[in-house]
């Protein structure tokens, strides 16, 4: 395991956490087989951790008509253009997990226009990139264009809802200089 | 009261909601006289709902140095640079009750460099606006800059996460095209 | 009245000025009840002083297709596109009596395809803002998109003039930290 | 004589113009040789004429601290950001006959960081440029720097309001697709 | 001849530049009347010059559609996109007399949307520009929009390695702040 | 092997090729067990080929004092910023190769300021993406900032022409859409 700082900010002890807190992070070390830094990094502030991940999982773990690799193809592809070294690295092995291939991180990370995946999820990534970068600017255009690929207006949202969710979490990553864990870069690549 | 569309998704009615949504709502319309239609419009997704009050809860309600009125400055400062209405709107009638000043919501939405307020509150929302334009480039530089005035390590966390969850929230209300309530424009002024 | 300086400049006594610049500054007392601070932050230039009001009026009081309120929304949104305190606080004070609208300033100001107007009206500001921000850019298409909601040859030149001179007052009352008078926040609110 | 196009929009017959813009026009080509197409252009709008030709003798003409060449660089400079044809071409050539120096207009244009050029009238550039660009963020910390150099407020002003005129001019220069008369690109290269 | 310094870096005497390259350095002073800075400038690295060279004249000396005209226009319009003194100058000069022209360098410079030229060159500098300032969103619509104009896909290949070609000088230009020879200026105009 | 289209535009059989090329690839092909394909992309192009692996080779194979992990440092940082799918991928095998470092490259890639590489490196970093984004205002502060490093001019010229030149290459591979090679994803991983 590595040495190095996990976040600019003091972090607390696993030990040291309210009950709920260390049960989530515990049974996460046990699924995972490591502490995702996010929880630690996190986790200085209870009532915060416990919105943040209630908001994650809202939106990451429900039912709904985009796929599971869909949800991350957002995640990464925005990650990577607000420069979220932690999201794109860790959402990067997820992706590459739940779409049970090991190149399209890296792809969409870059540059998802050119990456391994349908014109719908294209279409998909030009609006959760729009919601990233100007969404001041989305109008009944954007919306349309979704609706054209086959997506609902649930879709329209949950795209919004991610987009918006981790463009939150990239600010928190990138003022904390949360640190990626060394076994997310491996992770689905084989 | 005013008729036009709230959302550009559909919203519940109170009546169909959870109960503890509903009890939510009902407070805070007991306690202001109106219910600010950020409620209506997030409660379709109650587990979102939730999330994002206790995420909003834990930021703008908590002890801490930063006063309720220096929250408020973040979030219209930053939300006028996202192009937000609805938070411009709300929060902004929010900052003139919490500063007792009716002129400073508009000054701090348009150019906070030139409003009426201190030095350290201008530094406080040069690094919440690089949070919210910029966040990959935030360095030790910029922590030392708020250092300098004052601002504790648990300070610059809180203009971090208020600037972070704000801009999320900015984008789910340009995304929807969340109307202010017509009663938010005049709070405050007099 | 507030103490607070209206420009990072030397301003002059109003019994110091030429005859007729103190004349149109008294006759602008006598009917609006204070004196806009634009009037004293620029009087210390004479000339310029003549020339900005003759253009001013020229555009602004002259006969023409586009109304009061329509003129004064394509200040508001562009003012506020160049983060101008001044002009989006007094010329937003203008809109709401000109439009007899109370919301309609603070709306066109922060995102104005979101405000109460028309999708007319939003081409209008569609175009003034391209004029502001990117007029290089400007070609037939984007005229052809004002002729197709109505807007004459002549009505294109008013958007564009007027986009253009308060482009110029943005940048003067920007760089002389020139502060909106305090009257100009509540009027038209009620 | 060239018979493209010189405006977007209609211009005037010189002969149906109010008296005192026909003489305005026949002074000047009586003493170019040749009438700058913006006088054309501009005359359709009798009273916007003289408010413009107004503002323009009063920051261009007037006595200061600057000398005609350094404003006719700060319009060189500024314009080429803004991509306006017109006024590169019209000021470059009246630059080059300012600074009797047949290169200095395409240096100042294309990077003046690199132009033969002062230091001092660097920093000008760097002033002028920022008001061009980013007024709303000019601050305490550009005015020493113009003081630095031994600029005084009065030609902080100047700058200023010449950035903020031409930036004007350029817009409309650039929606009427102004057309540079043929007889300015070779003025002052020999 | 001018002795103000043509980089920011060392520069080699022709007499001890390896013998190709002393070869090819006075057979375009033979050509020109005098030896282009950027010769002397990339001099001092011998394989780069040679690669650079090669590259050059592979791609503007080559037989194929576009015309020596056509090429040189996209070299001053997006050298004036970077910024780039040297480029604009210097290529300027060649695009006037390749177009024989001695108004078309200005315009193409400052604003191509504007200059004398036909739609299908304007489209060539669409691409062009794209090519320069956002690569990464060149898709099918992009080379659609040229083959509706008539260019093949060589073409299409021609006008992509020229502006990238030329990214990479107007680069290496602006770091070495490569000066135009004095001579570029005025060549072509009469 | 992957048989997804590795270029917008046609590619060569290695059998058709002129010697020299084919000779370079397949050495390159002995070396690496399979060929890159922006060899073969770029194959079509024999003059053009040349020049460019000449190019390549004259910057990256060269002794030097930038070690051969911070050269490609200098590409992978900037081909991000730029968006570029093969140079990202590609390079960033070699440099995790050269770094012997399995974490590196993503590190560098998403955000430099975050990656375990050294002060001085990031200095390095940074220098290359001024040059990537904005060379045109590097001036003597830039290269001072180097030079406190313990950077030589040599260096400064080195750092300069590597992010150049893959700005080129970034520029081709994005309007070429150039698929990296599934073997490089996993190349100096484990």
């Amino acid at each position: 395991m590595n040495d190095a700082k996990i976040s600019r900010f003091p972090t607390p002890q696993i030990s040291d956490l309210p009950d709920d807190i260390r049960a989530r992070i515990l049974a996460v070390q046990e699924k995972s087989g490591f502490v995702p830094n996010v929880f630690l990094v996190l986790a200085r502030r209870p009532d915060e951790f416990r919105a943040f991940f209630a908001y994650h999982d809202a939106l990451m773990d429900k039912p709904g008509n985009l796929t599971k690799a869909e949800r991350e193809m957002i995640v990464v592809a925005t990650s990577n253009a607000n420069q979220c070294q932690y999201c794109v690295v860790a959402h990067g092995a997820i992706l590459r997990i739940r779409a049970k291939n090991p190149l399209i991180a890296d792809q969409v990370a870059i540059n998802y226009r050119k990456a391994d995946i349908t014109d719908r999820q294209k279409a998909m990534l030009d609006f959760a990139m729009k919601v990233a970068l100007k969404a001041y600017a989305i109008g009944e255009d954007d919306l349309a264009a979704l609706s054209a690929h086959g997506f609902s207006e649930e879709d329209a949202w949950d795209i919004t809802a991610i987009a918006a969710f981790f463009g939150m979490s990239n600010r928190l990553a990138n003022v904390t200089s949360m640190r990626p864990n060394d076994e997310f870069y491996m992770l689905g690549r084989t």
